[in-house]
């Protein structure tokens, strides 16, 4: 694989939503010049200005380091894929549909390299299945973001069966001088590893819910205010170094045989996917909403977003300690 | 049951450890008279010490409404279980050993009302048996605080089998006349809600782990990184209504088969406990530290205890939109 230093990287990302929106905006900020491919007709617009408004959204958070206009000049925006044969690394964030992704990674494919990187940010579909839909399913890999892009540290690397290695750490290492945290999943399990574990804690927590041990809002907070106090910090186990305590052990065994084993959906879930319940989307969820409660938590959550990413930034040098 | 308005409520706190101590300082800073007692001989001194350091900390944290020595005068360290025969509320915070806290009870009960209401801080051991240990067993409640108990909302009511739920809810209104965002767990669950569930985690994580799915840093990447950057503002599942969407009962349905239902211990908590790995606190853990290292963590949790409240305060307005 020929592959260029980093900052002369030529990047495409294909997919101009609200994912693909702020991943270009990460990638400018990145230092990036970035062609963004709005594979619907008639997207082009649309999407030009949602990505201003989140630069400068990024701009009033202060993480621009020149002027908005010298960002804005160095994104080209097009409907054709022609345009993006010279890249090195194509960002694949349309929808989650296969059909639909089959279509995209077969004109991506026949205009670059064919040892171009093509990355996709699906959560839904593993990246073994995705990449047998490409020619040289070696330089597929999967790169989940998480929103806002440009306002986080996340990066999931996922290799697929047929994955080269070489590849994912290739790509590692760009989202390193991206300024992300990237983490490498070397083999494709479902749900990568966030949505794993967070999986493992809705079963569990569903399930004391629906025994009426404890309550929707008594699980939040003590996720809040607990678990919510040295997670941003710690991550799950250097927090148990930090306790220092060798009664896990102890407490481990006691607790283990009482966790959740269950394969159903428990019925709250169900109930709200019979609802069409999209919480603060349509005021509708597992909380009650006001069109106003629900427009004050999207700006709280935007706002919390800017205030915990500035917070961990003053904790990074710590992070340098190494695993035993 | 006669109790005393929640500004009167006479106050003692049992064992004046680390814990204990964190505990006096939250109770003082939310306006109470204390009677701090130190149940081992020659250990009052040591907790006075402890008690006023910490109180600096709180003043330096600026959540001291008053001068130190407001404080410092209403607080009454003692070694003598007579001085808390006028109490309503005595919490119990010993070591989590029932042989030592039922001696503790049995003087407790034998100097206070018969009514006083008893609350262990226990996360070890079930309050329903612990509750057997006491006279008038319905009085006895768990109630376990978080450190710095002082600088977080974080409050776990628990009640044992045979607690009288009007006891229960009297100190949930005691915890919110505190500061704090009770939880209240009507059925004394082993692990209670926030042990239960990270333990979910802990069993998922180290499977992957062991696995070699992924490893110890990447999961502790992904928690600080994705879970961190919302889990404080929103808990599990206001971020479920926040993300709006109705597909999470396919993903539920795929990963729910996935998940780990392993009842053995994982190798990697075994090598820990085998080797007496305190973490920060010898240096020996998960991760490998220096003196130095260890130290900076230490501190970097103090000082990001203090952000992250800060942070969260700014958000809790917000918080009172209510369950469906």
């Amino acid at each position: 694989m020929k592959i260029n230093s980093n900052s002369n990287v030529q990047i495409a990302v294909v997919g101009l939503g609200l994912m693909g929106s702020s991943i270009v905006v990460s990638l400018l900020v990145a230092g990036h010049q970035i062609i963004g491919l709005a594979p619907i007709p008639g997207e082009k617009d649309a999407a030009t200005s949602r990505i201003i408004s989140l630069l400068k959204h990024a701009d009033s958070c202060g993480i621009l380091q020149r002027e908005l206009g010298y960002y804005i000049q160095r994104l080209h925006i097009t409907e054709s894929y022609e345009d993006i044969a010279g890249c090195d690394y194509v960002q694949e964030c349309v929808v989650e549909d296969k059909v639909i992704k089959e279509q995209v990674y077969h004109k991506i494919a026949s205009y670059v390299r064919p040892d171009a990187v093509i990355a996709s940010n699906t959560s839904a579909i593993p990246i073994s299945e995705l990449q047998g839909l490409v020619p040289n399913p070696q330089r597929f890999v999967g790169v989940h973001w998480a929103e806002p892009a440009y306002m986080t540290r996340f990066l999931e690397i996922t290799c697929g069966e047929k994955t080269d290695l070489v590849i994912a750490e290739y790509v590692l290492n760009l989202g390193q001088s991206w300024g992300k945290e990237p983490t490498l999943l070397k083999k494709d399990i479902r749900g990568f590893i966030t949505n794993r574990l967070m999986y493992a804690v809705y079963r569990e927590a569903l399930t004391l819910i629906e025994q009426g041990d404890t309550t929707l809002e008594d699980a939040d907070k003590v996720f809040r205010y607990d678990v919510g106090s040295w997670i941003t910090l710690m991550g799950i186990f250097r927090y148990l170094d930090f306790m220092g305590r060798t009664d896990y052990i102890n407490t481990y065994e006691k607790l283990i045989a009482k966790l959740s084993n269950r394969s159903d959906v428990p019925a709250i879930m169900e109930k709200m996917v019979s609802q069409n319940a999209k919480g603060t989307h349509n005021c509708n969820g597992l909380y009650s909403y006001t069109e106003e409660e629900a427009q004050a938590w999207n700006e709280a959550f935007a706002r919390f977003n800017k205030d915990i990413y500035e917070l961990a930034s003053k904790y990074r040098r710590l992070l340098l300690t190494k695993v035993v």
